[in-house]
This record gives C-alpha cells, structure tokens and sequence, in this order.
C-alpha cells in the first residue's frame, strides 16, 4: 500500500508507467491518469469486454462478468472498468487492448485510390485558397501622394485582388505594427488575407515576399480518429498526412456517450481540451516533420461531425442527444485557431464546415461536396459509414439526408474481432466451399483483426460458402471444426492462433454477424426511405458513392450481396474513402468549395428517422442477406441460385 | 532632506499632495508624478511661461527668465519647468496656474444653441444607431422545425430587421453563451447587433427583454479638452456630458510637441494610458450621476483630429509631423473597446471617425457630416478654430479642405490672460470711445482671463475705439493710463485687480494682439486660398460655418471686423460651437450619419499649406486689421470710416 493509505500504485505494463489513484477507483480510471488509451467502446458500462487486462499483482474487487471467457479469466483477465482497485496493483494490457500500437492507415498512401490531383481535377474547384498570402510592392508616399498607410495598403490589395476597400476589415495588432512593417523591406510586404463571411480580413503582414510560405491544415475530426493534412496553399499541393486516435476514446466510444459523459461529470472543457491536443499533436508532427514555422499555417479547415465539432469548440452539446436534437450551431463562423487553444499563426482562422442536423454533420457536407453532388444530373446516393452510417440523395437540384443509426460495426466496434483499418487488420477475406479462409492484411502482417471490408467480406463470403444462411445464423450441420460452440454462442474460426499477431485466434461469432447484419441493414432501410421519399425507385439512382473507413480493397459486389447497398451494376459504385477530409482539403485551398459546402448544407433537407413507422419497417426487412425481398436484388438471388445453395430463412 | 540623499520631497498646496522627486528633475516633473496638472503650453521648454508657481520653502536651482515680472520675482514666483529641485520644497500653485479649478463649459447647458432636438431634425439622418439591442420572441424548435439555436437566432434577426443572412457575424463568446440564454427566459433574449463596415456583429446577447437600456457614448476627443456625451440609443437622447481636460497637456500643449515627446521619451503606451485615464473618467463619471450600468454601454464613437485618434488607439504617430505626413490609417476598422481598455460592455465597439489627412482630422469630417455640408446646394464654408484651424469649402458635389496653422490663441494659448471657455472667463467684451471697458464672463463670476469670443471683441472693439490701429498696434497718444508699459512691452488693462477672481489685473498685450491677428490672418488666408483655387469669388459662398470652443455669445459682426471671417451678411454665418461632438454624436445613433462621415472622409481633397507661396501670400495680406486689402472688406471699410477714425497702418 502506497504512503497515504487511501491511495494505491498501479503499475501498467509494457508502458512501465505507475500512477496513484484512489481507493475505489477503478483500473480504467488508472489508466486514463496515466494516459494509456486502451480499447473501451461502451465508455466504462461493462457491457462491450475491449478494456480486458492482465491482473499480475494485487487485488482489486470485481463483479463476475460473462465477457471474459473461462480460459481468461483463468490467465487472471480482468475488465478494466469493472475493477476496483484494493490494493497495489501490476496491470499488464494485452496487445489487442492497446490502441497506441496501431498506425492508422492513411488513404493518401495508397496506390488504387485517385490521386490528390485527379480528384481536384475532377471537383473543378477554383483553386482560390481561403487564406491567401499576397506580395505587393507599394509606391512610398510623397507629398503628392499623402494616403495614410492603411489606406495605401488597402489600395494596393484592391489593384491586385480586385477586393472592394469596404469589404476588408484589419485587426488592431495589424494596424499597430503596419508602419514599421511597411517601411521594413522599401514598401514591399506579403499580406496574409483570410475570409470570414463577406469580409476580407488582413490576418498578418509581414516585410519582404514570403508569399510562398503559406500552409493550411484539413482535418477530419472523427469520433474514433482525428485525421490531418498539411497543405501548401499557393499550389494546392499536400505535402504530408497524420492520424491519430481521437482520444476523447476514454470518455466513451461514441459520441453520445460522450455527451453523456460531459454532462454527468462537467466535463465539457476537459473534453475540449483532449481534442484539442489531438490536434496540437497532429499539426506539431506535420511542422516538425516537414520543418515548418507554426506561423505559417495561416488556416485550418474542420470536417467533423456535429457533436465533434461541438467538442471542438466547447460548445454544449447536451441538446444533440435530447429531443427535439437541437445543435448549438450548424453554421459557425469562422474563429481565431488560438481562441481553442490551437497552435497556428496567432492570427490564423479555423474554419468548421457546417452541419446540417444533430446527427448529419460537417463530414457529410463536406464529403457531398468532395464528391460534387451538387453537379449530378441524376439522383446519386453519398453513403458514409462511420460510427453512425449517414445517407444523402440528391443531384444539383435537391438533396435530402438521414442518419441510419446504423452503430460502428463496420468500424470494428461491437465486434468481437473488429478493428480500424490500422496495420494488421484483414480487409480482404475469401473462403471456399470447403470452408477454407484465405485472407490478406494491411501491411501484410500476421492478422489482429478484422476492418470494414473484411467484415463485409466475411459475412458475404459465409453466405455464399453456406457457412450461414440467409437470416445469419450459422449452418449448424457443415462438415469443418471451425464452426464452433464457446459457451453458449457458435462462433466461426477465421484464423487459427499460431497465424494471428495476437495470442489468439481471430473468429467471427453469431453476435458479430447479428451486428453487421443490423448495421447493413439499418443503411439500406434508410437508402431505400430517402429514394421512396423522394418518388424514385433504386433504378432512378445513377450512382452511389460509398465513404468511409472500410479499408482500401473494399468489395463492391460483396456490398450488394450482404444486401448493404442497393443492386445495380458494380461499375456505378464508387468507394471513395475520407471523403470527409478531401472536401476540408478542398475547402482550404479553394474558396469556391468551401462556398459549396456551405450551400449543401443549407440546401440539404434532413428526415429523422427516430420513431419514423416506415423506416422501422423497412429495417425489419432488410434484416436479411441480402433483404426479405429478393425482388429488391435480382443479380444476388441469381448468383445464390447458382451457387446452388439452398435459399433457407425466413 | 529626505531619507534617502539622492531624492527630495515636494509638498503641493493647496492640494496638499507630497511626492518624492529624484535630485535634478524639475518642479513640472513633481507636479506631473503628483497628478496635478497645471498649465505648460510649451510642454516644459521654458517658453510659454504659464507654469509659474510661488516656491514657499527650499530652494531650486533655475535660470534667469524673462517671462517673470520683476513683482512675481520679489514675490517667489518660478517657473516650475525650470527649476530644478535642489531640496524639500513646499510649492503653491496659484490659482491662474491650475487647470482642475475650472469647469469646462459644455454646449448643452446654453439655451442659445439649437436643442438637441433641432439639430437633429435639421440633419435629418435617419434614427438607427451603430449598436442596436433588438427584443426577439424566438419559437421554441420542435421536431418539425430542428433548425439549430444559431441558425434559429439569425433567422429572428432577419425577420425582424430583415438583415441578410450572410451579413451577420457572431463572436465565440456569444457562441459558448447561447443555448443556456436563448433557454433562460423562454425564448425570450435581446441581442445587440453592431456595425463592423458591411458586417453585422451580434455583441452580446441577454435573456428577456433589455432592448430599453442601451447607451453609448460620443466623445469629442480635443487636443486641450475631452468632452463626452451620453446616449440613450433607443430614443437619441443625450443623457447627460461631461468634459475633462486632457491630461496628455502634461506632455506638451499641442500635438506637435507631444508627438515630440512620444518619440523622444518611448512614451506612446504612457500617452495612450493617459488619454484612455481620460475617456475612464468621463465615462465612470457619467455612468454613475445617471445609475447606468457599464455592461449597457455597447458603443463609443470618437471624433479627435489625427494625432489624437493615433494617441487614443497607440498608433505611431511620427510620421505625423514629418514630411510627407502620412498617418498611420485615416479610416480606423471598429475596434473593441476593451482592446484600448476602456471600460464599457466588454464587446462593445468604439468607432473611431475617419480623418482625411494628418492635419485633418476627425474632428472635421465630423463637423461636415454635423452640418449636412454633403447636402449643401451652394458652396459653403466650415471653420473649426481649435489648436490648429481647419477649413472646409464644399456642397454636395465637392469639398476641399486645408489646415491653417492658425495656432491655438482663439483657445487661449500663447494670450496672456487667455483660457479655456470656462467658468470665469470673459466671453464678451465692450469698449466705449472713452476706454471704458464692460465685459461678461461665464458664470457670471469674476473674471480669470479671457476665452476666444472675448478675445475677438476685444481686438474688434480696441480697433473700433481707436486703442489700436489697423497694424494692431496700440495707438501710444490715446488719453487713458490703461495703456502702459510693462518692462518692454505695451499693454492694456482690461480689468482691475481688485475686479478679477485672480491675483492681478487682466491684460491684453501687444504680443497678444500680433498673436491673434497672425491666428485670424491664417485662417483667412486658408479661406480665400480654398476659393480662389475652385476657382470661386467670396460671393459665390453662401454659408460660413464657424466652429470651435469660442464660448457661447461670438460676436459674428466682430469676427468680420478683425478680417477673420469674409464679409458677408452676418446672416450668412452661423456660430455652431461643438460640431465634433455634434456630429460624433449624431453617428452613434445613426449608421446613416455614421456612413455620411465615411463618404465625407472619402471625398474630402487635401489642400497641404506648408511651403504653399500662394498662401503665404495670402497670409501677409490678412496680417492687418481687417486686410491688406480693405476692397475685400467693404462692410468693414464703411464701419470704420462712420467711426471717424483714421485708416492708418500700412
């Protein structure tokens, strides 16, 4: 026992970090004092198991639990959060709790996505960045020629700009240095000039030309990962990337329990400040590694989704979760970065793309615009598959959204094996008529888990294998050992423990193929409301552009099997990964984009779907592989006949 | 001596105030660390001779001084820049010496002006202040109508004040506050919107309805005077004014010598300090008389000339008085109060009016909006007399305007027994054809020197009784011993000792009199230059304009007489007092008034003086009583010639 007798040391190994907590604490709480994020989707309930750890030494009290298996709690696993300590404790993560090992995957260094380039290409952006950094050479005043400074500056920026003198507005710091700063470099300076609304303000001056040290930062603000761009900003160019987890993770996997837990704890700020350093850490690393000045990042463009971006900005977020689901602000004008505790030029603007609803945020906004739903001619769906799953139909006359609840499954979350596509996870999953399971991982490593393509591979490759049928459920009756009984639930052997990079093997249980089948199924419904909504039918959708952090070889036709995205021919599926950080990338270095975002955003009209009879029906449909209706996906009841398995189920 | 060798103490009376001073600085220096203020037009050069104090015990260390009679001398008189502080002292500062006696005159108290009321009538700028406070009945949302709450309260704003969406701005403070406030009293809040060039800034936001309580404040920001006024913005009632002197005189009388100063000494943070000090005071002052509370003062609007506005904001203003005179900005971007701190709401905006050039200040172009010079048919004339004298010549197609370095003798500077319009000084003054002279002072106490309309009769009416001669010169064979030498110098005594409120009699010297007719001389050479070069005769201006701080009852016939105003029927000019204050004023409680400013401002063409020949020309021609030229003052000719005295001089 430590010194002071209401307190005890908790030793966490591999980390060899030790903190003091109080009696009654529990091992969760330890670990957050000390920093460690580990695996915890419920937030600390006990009901989802990812917080599981190693009791080396010391007591604590805990409640019996049916997470953890006989065998571990025979190798004294405990859960995290279920644990009080009682005494001095060694605490000892396992690698599948751990999330610091895990390196994010970046869509940027993959081959098979567009590059950077054709994607702008293709938006047919004007490339006008947000924040501009000008030089000009101004004539010295004389006698003749006795315009103040400030106004002879303004001058000079409406010569070469074209900007009316009553649109440009200038901070009191700026007017205080100008003289000096003026007369510097013989009249010659670089303003710095950020939009903010209609107004055109002058940000910094600096002597001399530096209008080619001017960089922005895009970043996609999820709930589960905090991702960054650094831009030039004068040639578009995207110089480097870097993810991080997000880690407001301790306060609950998602974000209504985060909501949630800012409200019961009063802990709003604190949360701010968690973002807030995810983000100091991302733009620090990008600086550093490309020997950067903090100061010369003039802007920052956000695409997160509402309660994020509420997070972000301290905004009280209790409304987001309680009916009627009111935001503080969809729209919110832009701020001084430093204002959030956020390390850019003091002087610098960050700019959070606009929401549209409670649960359809800046991410989706931004993705529509990346993808340029507002130029189809036809009804085109953008399905983005997070932690909620959000749906816009639309073209360049009308767009409508939804949030489909459709839970995180396809992120890993609430699956037993499930993951992020990080190095390690299978993202491409075969398996043959004899049940064998050929898989390959990001990074080419031995196995950790499962990511969102993976999943969708799993579940539609046991279908066609006959290894579940087509309500789920596990054909009992097949000839392989791999189908197996752990306690009460069948669950099926993927990987075998002696090929995994985890001291396990990797399966997939019944519970895990409930859950994806939900999730799939909670899109489709809410695909197949906005289309019945609007008086189309599946065959008006030109196109579907699939987002989200599936992985990079995500299986289109796998997609259609499972009965997650309506049946058409594959060559009209795009997967277009980040598509919430291409369209902050886009805003930042083109104003005419972050224009657009803002006019999908207030054109969009939300449907809520919380108590909505027909969307519960059309749930309860598609609960099925690949729905109830086969009529609804013709090419998949073509492809199951041939196979020649028998179409059992409801 | 004190304690310490190296400083001595320095007993103020009759203020009673004890510093300590370092050996060697100067009793100014003394008087300046005790915060009492007295009179140094030259700044503490040892020229003006107006800080004389009576040393009562200790010694100083001070050289031999013309500006000290031989009876101040015997009497302990010194000059308290000069003499150095050599050990203790006790020092009295009389009564001419002091500047916190006297209370400055404020134009509303005086029946005579036009009511408040009828200059605004006059003007007729559309009511509608800078900073609004706007009742709003919000609907509560709902799940049919999930706009969010700041998208909900601009919506209001629109429907009420039909204010463009994209117009409005809202502060991250406002932000953070308004879920709970919208909440607070059923939907029930007032916002305050405020001007920010194109852009409309929610400043603050309340529950319930306070749109009844919103003030601001105008300030004529003057060189020698600071005069406030306090608005009841809702309904364009002036509450309540006050002035205070400006307590940068301790660096120099005009703002040349503290332009000097600032440089000299790194003193511009200190200045700034001290006329912020001021604007605190005046508003402290103000807010408690009248039980107003800080929080409900949302806006300021300043009117200084520019060496004043760069003091109040701690602009450089170096560059003011050195060739080619560039300001730092003309047009000042609204500012928050609080970023100079001065104590208003917190997010309240001051607006600094816009000057034209460095010798052109806001003053003027506050004056010109004050009297609708842009709606004149007809070109029309605007004298501000003040430290410097500015015209304006214009109508509503042109204005041209000049500085005329008249110097400030029509305030009192440089004139012997000049002062401020303040209680005691004389206003009006009568001389009889046998020297008999009558006079009014304000308040109707004994005299203590002279302000400007007193100043202008005496020169007119010594003129007319034939004291002095068309030079300025006193007539040394007139009958009457209030003509008399005093060491070299002539000079006439207006007022007996034993009649003033001061320690001896009240003089005008022949000093005083080239003094003022060089001031007149200047201000009419600006005026006839500002004609001839559009090329107009003096019958071609229809109005004159005159404003300043002359006191209340100018004689316009003797501003004639003395050649400072063309002749004209005395009809044709109007005395209008305080126009900086006026039309500071007037854009507080009209953004219409407020634009009229910006668009004068803009259109406004600077004639520069210096090293002009024609002016200079202009200006020896106009050193006579009441020209050179009498052709141009043909009402005057007659006059004089009905008196039967002879044209003599040049």
């Amino acid at each position: 026992m430590s010194e002071n007798s209401n307190t005890f040391k908790i030793h966490f190994l591999p980390n060899d970090t030790i903190v003091d907590i109080n009696d009654g604490s529990t091992v969760l709480d330890a670990a957050h004092k000390a920093n460690i994020y580990i695996n915890s989707i419920c937030g600390g309930d006990g009901i989802c198991g990812k917080c599981k750890v190693i009791l080396s030494s010391g007591t604590v009290d805990a409640p019996p639990t049916k997470l953890l298996s006989d065998d571990e709690a025979g190798k004294d696993y405990i859960l995290a959060c279920e644990a009080s300590v009682t005494s001095d404790l060694q605490i000892l993560i396992p690698k599948e709790t751990r999330l610091e090992g895990k390196k994010i995957l970046l869509d940027q260094n993959e081959q098979h996505f567009m590059t950077w380039k054709a994607i702008l290409n293709k938006a047919e952006f004007k490339n006008d960045a947000l924040v501009k950094k000008i030089c000009l050479k101004l004539e010295p005043p004389t006698m003749d020629d006795n315009v103040a400074d400030h106004e002879r500056l303004y001058q000079a920026i409406m010569m070469k700009q074209g900007i009316e003198l009553n649109v440009m507005q200038t901070g009191y710091s700026i007017l205080k240095k100008l003289p000096v700063v003026l007369r510097q470099n013989d009249w010659t300076v670089t303003v710095t000039l950020g939009h903010r609304g209609r107004i055109i303000e002058i940000i910094d001056i600096q002597p001399g030309d530096t209008s080619n040290t001017n960089y922005g930062i895009a970043i996609d603000v999820g709930t589960t990962t905090v991702v960054a761009s650094l831009l030039e900003l004068e040639t578009s160019k995207v110089v480097d990337s870097e993810a991080v987890y997000n880690t407001q993770m301790k306060y609950g996997e998602d974000y209504i329990q985060r909501i949630m837990y800012a409200i019961q704890n009063d802990a709003l700020n604190e949360m701010q400040r968690s973002i807030v350093t995810d983000i100091n850490t991302l733009i620090s690393t990008l600086v550093k590694r490309n020997s950067i000045n903090l100061d010369d990042i003039t802007a920052i463009v956000c695409a997160g989704n509402t309660a994020m971006h509420h997070f972000l900005l301290g905004l009280d977020p209790e409304r987001i979760r309680k009916e009627p689901y009111i935001p503080t602000a969809n729209f919110i004008p832009p701020i001084r970065a430093i204002q959030l505790g956020i390390d850019i030029n003091s002087r610098g603007l960050l700019y959070a793309l606009p929401s549209v609803a409670a649960y359809v945020g800046a991410d989706i906004t931004s993705g529509a615009a990346a993808i340029r739903l507002d130029r189809e001619e036809m009804p085109t769906l953008l399905i983005d598959i997070g932690t909620n799953g959000e749906v816009v139909l639309g073209n360049k006359e009308w767009m409508v959204c939804c949030s489909a609840s459709a839970g995180p499954a396809f992120e890993g979350s609430g699956i037993k094996h499930g993951m992020r596509a990080a190095k390690g996870a299978i993202e491409i999953i075969h398996i043959t008529k004899e049940f064998e399971v050929s898989c390959s991982t990001i990074g080419n490593v031995p196995p950790r888990g499962i990511c969102g393509s993976g999943l969708l591979d799993c579940i539609a490759e046991m279908l066609r294998s006959g290894i579940i049928d087509r309500s789920g459920n596990f054909q009992k009756g097949i000839e392989t050992d791999k189908l197996r009984k752990n306690g009460d639930e069948y669950e099926f052997v993927l990987v075998q423990k002696e090929d995994t990079g985890i001291d396990s093997e990797i399966v997939i249980s019944q519970a895990d193929i409930s859950n994806l089948i939900r999730s799939k199924g909670a899109i489709y419904a809410a695909v197949a409301l906005l289309i019945e909504s609007m008086g189309l039918s599946i065959s008006d959708v030109h196109c579907v552009y699939l987002a989200g952090g599936f992985g990079n070889y995500l299986n289109v036709r796998n997609a259609i099997t499972i009965g997650m995205l309506p049946d058409m021919p594959a060559s009209r599926i795009k997967f277009v990964g980040n598509t919430s950080l291409t369209g902050a990338k886009m805003a930042l270095i083109s104003e005419d984009a972050f224009e657009t975002v803002q006019n999908i955003a207030s054109q969009m009209t939300y449907f809520d779907l919380m108590g909505n009879q027909k969307y519960m029906e059309e749930f309860m449909s598609a609960n099925f592989l690949p729905h109830t209706n086969l009529d609804q996906f013709p090419s998949v009841q073509e492809e199951l006949s041939s196979l020649n398995k028998p179409l059992t189920g409801k």
